[in-house]
């Protein structure tokens, strides 16, 4: 077989490189969050782009047992109890595009506004706000505005400000504040969610739009551990009972 | 249904709380390390604690594409191109006893034999002498020690290092170094693995031995968001061909 | 690398064959319960083993959407709709001793009482009778027995009467029925549940106790197929709400 | 929480029921592909329709450990020797449009081909020669032809050739016939792949396209068992070695 090609990682029986660097080194002098920024964009982060990173990993890291990812993974440990990996994993598959990965979708709108707004010469606020006046005859939801919950969520304004504070605020941010304008307008009060919020940072971080799932991803990793440390402590093997509701079809014989 | 109890998150339309503290406030206040540190433990670290933690994270993140995790990644995303949680939950299930999970094992070995040594007033020392000679007696490895490519695991020293420079360093790392000198003793040399390094600054963190594991995979899926990422961006579907050998029965005919 | 050896598949530009017998022969005549005997056990079974075979894959097929293998399938489809893999797979890893797994546990038990029942020339009901000593000196479940819902499980007694039609009933089947009846006279009343019925006749046909698990895996998937189609077709994304009460500490600052 | 309802099954302490037949007429009276037919199409099937569905079953079990479904299975069974389960999913996962489910594609090429043809009042021949000047158009390839290894996958005419015997043969097949033939003439001789043939026939037995997924997993499942057994079986945790070649970053310092 050929050798896989990658360059993130180099491990000889002596040493382990990170895109170069001794993980030693990482790990005295590196944050989690410098980690995987290194990890994604090839290079160390400034202060600024640390904070921000860190922030949004923190900002995501759990919401409690009813997500669905969350949820997902107590149920299998009640019924595996065997296996933590299984559990944490069932926890990372509920995520997608309509549970945590919404950010991924986000990311493709402001990559594509932007290209229109360059090549149109528009400005974003215009971009966006044509974005919204095609959902709305499309009958689409916007990707990043809009919660079940959250009628404000309050991680959104902290991540907006701690990017402008930080200097990392640019076109994502831009663009998405005039999203949400522009959808208060024609079609009515939205607020940013997470997955606008994490999308328009990340997109500013320099990263593509896979890692608005994939940073999420490893974000919500960490709180799946503990939810499912915590089902593993506190609730015996299938204490969960689902209620159902059978309307198929009566008794019938072969 | 019941509700499902829990005591890690309380979120509401207006605010997230994580054991007590506003998200937002620790957006701003806390790093990644400090907040996995906050859901598994319940209480935010000391310094020392989150520096520790935080290093373990990083020495775990990421071992390269040939580690059975980000293989299995890998080969996920070569043939499932749709799903990135898919790639990332696959990589996450290669972790067990046999690959990242042995730390869980060495965290039960080090809370049974600070037990015996309570109970029979025995030194760490003597207690890891002990368990050195039962698994030399029964045949059996013990969880911690060696590793099939680093003669000399450059993480543990730093590791070690980090937790008596932060005081942090108590009975985990005490018997683990002791078990490492037993065993070179009574059976052959052989390197502290990242594994057992884990494990005894774990355990001196006050995590319980699923932890081991926890931990491990909560650092990983940072680094498999990474490999994954690397494989959609620089490789074409299904380009990994595994070579095979039939040795099974000649052709038959039913 | 290595070639990986198996004996099970070989496949090459012209042709398929499954333990050396030509795919499309099977394809026509063979049914899918043949082809996975051949698959486990090297050769084409006899027609009564057929049958149980069969029979046992209907019987574990599906159970609902309460079960927690078909929770978790559903719960990953709600927030996952990209993935239609993701869905049946987080459904598969609900499956462990605590949920469809236990038929290992039980044939394990089957194979020890069988051994011992050799080595100390015991007849099966005595080695039952020691199983059950031992499982109430030791405060220990017996597996197989005993089921939270089904006071009496259906499956069980037409599984063991077509085991007996069809010559396929020995040892397990014997040692099953004897330990239920040790566990009524020493403990108490208790059903052979499904997973108790599968072991008995899986060990008669004489698979490994992996295969209590590995043959409810190939069964389920087929029944958490239809449940994520179901919930595809008829439900909305993110529709389920799992109530959470929180317990754990109050509002407070960093 | 509001019960979950299902036209699936139904149990309770006496009975299981699916689609309104007890489950234990069907474990004497039914085969397996009877009941995932019965799962998913809410009626057993006729004796060609089941003949069918079983051929499709029995074509898709395994193709042996290079598949990167069977290779995703046993890498993770290498690394986590104690979750049967976490192997099986792992090879699941695996599954998607590049590997196993293409079919789902292929099914909707079909559908919205009959829909046009409909329309339009064009035979199925002319629908068929519409998508292969569009693919070519477009530059993409059509689902359903083409394969990297069997350049005449033996499977392809067995099952048209059955479906043709049991009169269930309808505008599946004769699209994905029309198909090919079309593709020979605009574009280049391509054989008809098992994805192809597997949609052509499915769609012909009334499923709809995502089918073409979910039919392919609970097939592969079966043979992901027998992979994940034999792995255990023959070989050591860990014995997998990819080889890596590293092309990142030359070593630096923080």
């Amino acid at each position: 077989m050929d050798a896989w090609r990658t360059g993130i990682v180099a491990a000889d029986a002596e040493t382990i490189r990170i895109r170069g660097y001794e993980i030693t080194a990482l790990m005295r002098g590196a944050s989690f969050a410098d980690v995987l920024f290194l990890l994604h964009r090839g290079r160390l982060p400034q202060p600024g782009e640390s904070a921000l990173l860190n922030a949004i990993l923190v900002s995501a890291a759990d919401h409690g047992p009813g997500a669905p990812s969350c949820a997902a993974a107590r149920l299998v440990a009640s019924g595996n109890r065997e296996s933590l990996s299984a559990a944490v994993a069932a926890g990372i598959l509920a995520i997608g595009n309509e549970h945590g990965g919404a950010g991924s979708l986000a990311m493709e709108m402001i990559a594509q506004a932007a290209a229109l707004a360059a090549r149109e010469h528009l400005s974003l606020a215009q971009a966006a706000e044509r974005a919204v006046a095609a959902a709305r005859a499309d009958g689409r939801r916007l990707p990043g505005l809009g919660h079940r919950v959250h009628r404000n969520d309050p991680r959104t304004a902290v991540l907006f400000d701690m990017a402008r504070e930080h200097g990392v605020a640019a076109a994502g941010v831009e663009f998405v504040t005039a999203l949400q304008a522009a959808a208060a307008r024609l079609i009515k009060p939205l607020p940013i969610n997470i997955d606008g919020a994490l999308a328009a940072v990340l997109y500013d971080l320099g990263f593509p739009p896979a890692a608005g799932k994939l940073i999420f991803i490893a974000a919500r990793a960490a709180g799946l551990t503990a939810e499912v440390a915590e089902e593993h402590a506190r609730e015996k093997p299938m204490r969960i009972h689902i209620p159902v509701d059978y309307d198929g079809p009566p008794p019938r014989s072969l």
